[in-house]
C-alpha cells in the first residue's frame, strides 16, 4: 500500500467533529478542562476552554497547565488541518509567555501554520477572552517534528 | 513599615505539606492529575506524577499539558523554596523541550533555581522517570517575575 | 524626588537617528553586519541587515548570530521606543524559531510590542527578505526586565 | 559515493582543527568575535569568546549576539561531534536565558546533547566565565533538525 505523506500524500484537514471525538477517546485531560477543537482551516484552527474551577490556580485565575492544554489542543488541530491526520505528528518544543491573567471567563485559543515545507511544523498561537481577541493572554510557539521517513516506506 | 523585599525579607523556604496543601486547595488539576511537590530545599525542589489515565493522550503516553503541570508545581515550590511563600510570583515565560516518549511509570521532576540577586527567576527543570534519572524525558527553563514592588511599600 | 517609573514617567519614542548614533558607538557588532534601525514607533519597530559576507555562515545563507543581532536591534529599538530611552532595559530571554533558509538579499525585521503594563516587556519579532513580508525566515519573542524599583528612588 | 547518514552511517566526532578551520572558512564573523571550538567530545563540546570590544554592547558588556553565537558554535561542535560532519544539520530553534551581565573576561560555553536517537537533537548550553564554572551567565537549548532523508540515497 502507497505511503501517506505528508510531504506528498493525500492531504486534507481534519473535521472538527473528528477531531474532537479523538480527542474525547484519547486525552481525557482535554474533556476535564471543557477544551474543544472550534474551528480547522488549513493551517490554521481555533480552540476553547470553558471557565471553571478545574482550570483555576491560586488567586482564581486558569493555570499555566490549563493554558497549556488549550495551546496544546489548538496547536495539534492546527497540525492535523495542515497534514492530514498523521499521528506520527510529534510535539518537540513549546514556549509560553504569559502577559496578562485572564479573565474568569471563556478562553480562545487560534493557532497559524508558520511554515509547512519541512520535516518540521512550527505553529504560532495567541489566547484571548471570548470576543476580546486584542486583548492577549499569552503567546506560543509549538514545532511538531514529523518523525521516521521510514515508516512512510511500508 | 518595613518593606518585605524578596531578596532581603523574612525569607524561609516554605515546606512540603503546606505547600501540597496549598496546591490542594487552589490549584485542583494538580490533585486530578495526582502531582505532587515530594521535597523543598533553598532553590531547589522535586515534584512527583502518579501513573494514571487522566495524564495521558494518544498513543497511552503522558500528554505535553500533564508534564507541564508536573513542571509548574516543581517550578512554584523551587521558587516558594527559594523567596518564601511570596503570592505575588507569577509565570512570564515557559519553554519545554520533550526529548523522548514517557515511559508508563511515575514520573519525577526536579527544578534548580539558576539566579537568585534580580525582579526575576529563572529555572531549569528536567523530568525523568522514578529511579531512572539519567533517561531524561523533558528539560524546560521558567522564569518568574516578581512583580510591582509598590506592593511593598505598604 | 519623585520617582520615574516605565509606566508613568517621562516616556517619549527615541527617534531613529538618536537610536542608531547610540548603537553606533556602544555596539560595533551591529556597524560590522550592516545592521540599522529603519523605524521606530510607540510599540513597534523595524529593523534591516545588509547583505554581506559578514553575515553568513556554511551554505552562504545569513547565519544564526546574524539573524539574532537583527532581532535583538530591532527589540530594542521598539523597548526603547515604548519606555523612553531606559538604560536599566535589560534582555532575559530570547526565543527564535527559524522557519526557512534566508535569500541572499537585505532581511527586515519587524517587532510589536505585546505588552506594556508590567515589570517586563515581550516583543514578537518576524524577519522577512525586504519587499516579501509573507516569506517569513524567523520569528522571536523576546522578554526584557526592567530592573530594581531603587534605582528610580534615586 | 554512499550517503553518510547519522542514523546509519560512519559517524565519528569530527576533531577540533577539523572544526576551527571549517568555522574560518565559512563563517567569518566566528572569526571577527574571536570565538573557537575548544574540545569536541561525542555529545559534548566546549567553545570560547575572547574577551575584546567586537563583542560589547552598551554598558561595556557582552551583546545578546555574541553571546548567541559563542552558543551557537558549541552547539554545532557538539551536534557534529554526536553525528559526525554531515552539512545537512540545521538549527531549528534557540532559546536563551540571561541571568547576570557577563564580566570584561572571556567566556567559555559547554553543550550536552540531551538525545540523539530522533530526527532532532536538542542541546542544553551554559556560558560561564573562565575558570569560573559555577557562576552561570546564560543558558540556551537549541534544537537542530536533521533535514530530508531523500539526501541520504543519492
Amino acid at each position: 500500500m502507497a505511503p501517506v505523506s505528508h510531504s506528498t500524500g493525500t492531504k486534507g484537514h481534519i473535521g472538527v467533529d473528528r477531531f474532537n471525538a479523538m480527542l474525547d477517546e484519547t486525552t481525557p485531560l482535554a474533556a476535564h478542562l471543557g477544551i474543544r477543537a472550534e474551528r480547522i482551516e488549513i493551517g490554521e484552527a481555533w480552540s476553547r476552554i470553558a471557565f471553571s474551577p478545574a482550570a483555576l490556580r491560586a488567586g482564581g485565575t486558569y493555570s499555566g497547565p490549563a493554558l497549556m492544554a488549550l495551546i496544546d489542543v489548538c496547536m495539534y488541530a492546527a497540525v492535523l488541518g495542515s497534514i492530514g491526520d498523521d499521528p506520527r505528528a510529534l510535539t518537540t518544543n513549546v514556549a509560553i509567555n504569559f502577559l496578562t491573567r485572564a479573565p474568569a471567563r471563556d478562553l480562545v485559543a487560534r493557532c497559524k501554520i508558520l511554515n509547512n515545507n519541512a520535516d518540521f511544523v512550527v505553529g504560532s498561537i495567541v489566547v484571548y477572552p471570548e470576543n476580546d481577541e486584542t486583548n492577549v493572554i499569552c503567546t506560543s510557539t509549538c514545532t511538531y517534528a514529523i518523525p521516521p521517513r521510514a515508516i512512510e516506506r511500508g
